[in-house]
């Protein structure tokens, strides 16, 4: 066996004949002298091959990038000089005695410290790309998180317990992904979209506290943070309210960060209303780092001649907001353009603003913009006191359905606030978002749909809110934000049965619907089950923010694209037809099946 | 919050007031007071309703089985003689000051206490049946088994890392589990059935030991002892040898059974060979604990007149068998006859006896046997001094294809020593098998096929086999075997792209196939992959062997029947239509679609 893993040799070592195994990860000649750095999963260690010792010079000299090798050698110290401080073996390299080649490589189709590779060629190639020591610092973090989270929650006296995989189709959120029955000619199984009943189920049945770290599917078109599987820390306990909830969950995140990355995130974390964060940050979200905040100004718009302030301030369903850029009138035209057309994204139709030339001046004079001929000067008044506005600032306005405004505004927030500094100048800002609203409206199909989902308990106070006015019913639904992601969410959930048909009924999912969909959950309030609820947290988000990586697939070692395929084994893939028919299946189209 | 769960309460809480949550898990009237046994998963304590507290009395006196409480009250000592040493809580009772419905329940579908329930009653109300306290000592017992596996990989520096659930589909082994795709019409991901191409893709990528334990999926007909969704620990390890690796394998199940169960298996697991296994237990995972043996006596029966004796002996793919039973003279006749049914069911066409009633005599003045008049002296003297036969004894033989005598004789073997109690008083006897052949031959389809897996490496000695008589290749291959179980399996992998392409042609996979289904492991093997092995257990199985459920029903929450069904959700169940057109298939037969 190995005396230790190469990126491990160190000064401790001195003098003793060690046994290595790693990757050539560079070959050089100097002097007649061959180094090589032996590379594994710990880090790099130089091995000196000297041309005295004819056999191993000259297996030495067969080396090629990524043989890999086992090394027994002498570990001395390195001349004066040549000492490398990055590394745990920089201070020593070993004098190799025998050299031999495990296995040779062909040419790695990149090198390995090659920074710019596309995205394609690392997934198609992604055995090699995982030997980057980026991306095995990922791995390496990915593990030690999810350990982390283990050991919390093990200490906590939450059961690790597995829920099926292979379940039942309720097409109702996101899309299923299905999986045909051999045995049940015309069924399907779905992959769970999250074990959310089934934990529910668990602590009816008295398990108290329960936690899965476990896969989730959800066939959605995908962006740059979802993954057709992606990995869940699902929770949920019995007996506590919201407060104990995420107070037990706050500690569970400080001790993840802290054990995972040395990091001590604040004590407690804030907790803001969903009101609230909507109303200042335009998110659900929101990045609390960011100093700049939005501010409500439409009842001071209500008569101006500005059509789409006045329209969007007479209508109950619409918001007129302020965002103000302290300095922001040396913006030029060019990044205003840049910021109307990210703000396009969102839905909005345009992006009005006003540069503060002169704040003692509301009119032409002092504010330019071709806005303020058409703004009274009461209602500017009112907009530059209420965003505290000095001379040499922008303001930026939306006017708009208050969905498009919040998002519009609260994405520019953040990116200004980035891009132009207005940062407090934390790493890490979490918050609690609570007192998230029941239900929204769907205009589209005339009905309320569940915010979170349709087991999520109403605040004890808005019961009545049920049958009488969805919209006011908040719930007990809490989600932890950080720097603008959402970490994970949870709620308090419904434990008695008749609440439980209330809600339904608000969701206008009738009994027969409720029955055949949820029947096992709603039998199983029946019988004496616990007040509880939960949470679920995102690994693959958590470990990315704390990598700092670009995407998500830079923390999964076998990722789907965007295209939800896998480039390293061609999946998905055409299968035979004898295997379509012991599934009672066929294709639709025929002539793509051996596309 | 509680003070502690129900089951915890104890004299160390004398005269505290002390708040509990649990369920009713029984209530009596004795003498005008209420006793409530509140039970939680820690177990159960004593309350006591005492008709002084009216409003507490006046709850209690409507509380049923299972309603959900709250309960405070005082702790006191229980009244002498009443005592139970059976409980944590045995010394004590809580006088309930207040008492709260949390919520009711309707009457349960069966008593808790009830041990006569039908597998499918429990499972269609799988909730309740997860309340027994013994469902729950399982769940909590495979929790505790998988903490400690994942404890004792975490210190030897073994790293959990996470392989995809939607993967290529192999039609190899057994039948995969598929997924069609939305994105990519005609096309299909599978359910992986183990993650063993991955895992060593991540040895060639440099992780050097790997863990994970995940589910893995077949589409099989199920036996008692298999689901279609399984739990395997799963690990794999860079540069080691066959005995580094169960050296390290055997000190972790000696680990998981002392921290889970705290029993102490043998140190060092003994070592058998595949070839002995078979000669003397007829299995390939023998119960050690069975003191009965197989003696091959093939070479005294090559002319005999009893031709299914010759015939067999006189067959290089035969086996004759002998099988002694120290006393079983004294068997009936029904029991005879009992065993003769019993290994039919491993084909066998019937099952030859002797009773061994003067062991001087060998004739049948001295052996009662229809068959010993076609047999010879010299034959049954063989027989008698390599079984060691005295009188008494009985002796079964089996004699046809080798491996159904194996089969049947040993299935017999195992069957026999527990129920005649042949049998060393040892609960647990663990042991490696090693030295397994590389291939076995298909008969019907007249080719070699692999007895572990195309990528379990040949024994270096042995690689010349490969291409001139691949039946006497071994493998670097073990199982671990536990009272006649499989608790795992492993192997040396092939890490040379020679040696894999060599076995896939002794496999009669042709390059086009190979390069087809396993194309990137072979390129993978290309670049300077390291040697490497691993191992896999059946999570599911160690922890029924652990709890002695009849089983593997007992330690899943949430499994299927022997139909692959969920009778709790009722899945697989049909799906809409809409579902079926976005994945670009349909049923094959239309009328059985809402069945």
């Amino acid at each position: 066996m190995r005396t230790c893993y190469s990126g491990l040799v160190s000064a401790a070592h001195l003098d003793q004949v060690v046994t290595l195994f790693g990757w050539a990860h560079r070959r050089r000649d100097h002097g007649g002298v061959i180094f090589i750095d032996l590379r594994d999963r710990e880090g790099l260690v130089q091995v000196v091959c000297d041309p005295d010792r004819a056999e191993t010079f000259k297996v030495a000299e067969g080396v090629r990038n990524e043989f890999c090798l086992k090394v027994v050698g002498k570990v001395r110290r390195r001349p004066e000089g040549t000492t490398n401080a990055g590394l745990i073996s920089g201070e020593i390299e070993v004098l190799a005695h025998e050299l031999e080649v495990l296995n040779p490589s062909v040419t790695p189709p990149f090198l390995l410290d090659d920074e710019n590779l596309s995205e394609t060629v690392r997934l198609t190639n992604r055995v090699i790309d995982l030997r980057r020591p980026a991306m095995q610092k990922n791995m390496l973090l990915r593990y030690k998180t999810a350990r982390a989270f283990r050991r919390f929650l093990d200490d906590a006296g939450f059961i690790d317990i597995e829920t099926p995989m292979l379940t039942k189709s309720t097409p109702e959120g996101a899309r299923d992904y299905l999986v045909p029955s051999r045995v049940h000619d015309g069924q399907f199984f779905a992959l769970p979209q999250s074990p959310q009943l089934f934990k529910q189920l668990l602590m009816v049945a008295g398990y108290d506290r329960y936690y899965q770290i476990t896969k989730c599917f959800r066939d959605e078109d995908l962006r740059a943070d979802r993954q057709p599987e992606f990995t869940q820390v699902d929770i949920e306990t019995s007996f506590l309210t919201e407060t104990e909830i995420t107070g037990i969950m706050e500690n569970l995140i400080r001790y993840v960060f802290k054990d995972a990355i040395d990091v001590e995130l604040a004590n407690p974390f804030p907790r803001i209303s969903y009101q609230e964060a909507m109303t200042r940050y335009g998110s659900d979200k929101p990045d609390l780092r960011v100093t700049l905040e939005l501010v409500d100004v439409a009842d001071a718009m209500k008569d101006v001649a500005f059509k789409v302030f006045a329209g969007a301030a007479n209508d109950p369903a619409s918001r007129v907001t302020a965002l103000r850029i302290p300095g922001g009138a040396s913006l030029s035209r060019g990044e205003i353009d840049g910021y109307t057309e990210f703000v396009k994204i969102y839905g909005a139709k345009g992006l009005a603003y006003i540069k503060v030339n002169d704040v003692t001046q509301l009119n032409e004079a002092g504010l330019q913009s071709p806005i303020v001929k058409n703004l009274s000067e009461a209602s500017l008044r009112t907009v530059m006191e209420r965003t505290g506005a000095q001379s040499g600032d922008l303001i930026f306005f939306g006017a708009d359905k208050a969905k498009i405004v919040s998002d519009a505004l609260g994405a520019l927030r953040t990116k200004i606030g980035h891009e132009k500094g207005h940062v407090d100048g934390r790493r890490w800002a979490p918050a609690w978002v609570v007192d998230f609203p029941m239900f929204d409206y769907d205009e589209e199909d005339k009905r309320w749909v569940a915010c979170h989902h349709p087991f999520t308990s109403p605040k004890d106070e808005h019961l009545e809110f049920l049958e009488t006015d969805p919209g006011k019913c908040l719930a007990k639904a809490y989600d932890l934000a950080l720097n603008g992601w959402e970490l994970g969410g949870g709620s308090v959930r419904i434990h008695r049965a008749d609440v439980q048909e209330k809600v339904f009924k608000a969701l206008g999912i009738g009994d027969e619907e409720a029955q055949l969909k949820f029947g096992f959950l709603l039998d199983a309030l029946k019988y004496g089950a616990p007040p509880h609820g939960g949470l679920a947290f995102g690994l693959d988000r958590i470990v990315t923010m704390m990598t700092g990586a670009e995407s998500i697939r830079d923390v999964i070692a076998f990722p789907k694209t965007q295209r939800a395929q896998c480039l390293l084994t061609q999946a998905p893939s055409p299968v035979d037809e004898k295997q379509l028919r012991e599934l009672h299946i066929r294709l639709r189209n025929q002539v793509k099946a051996d596309a």
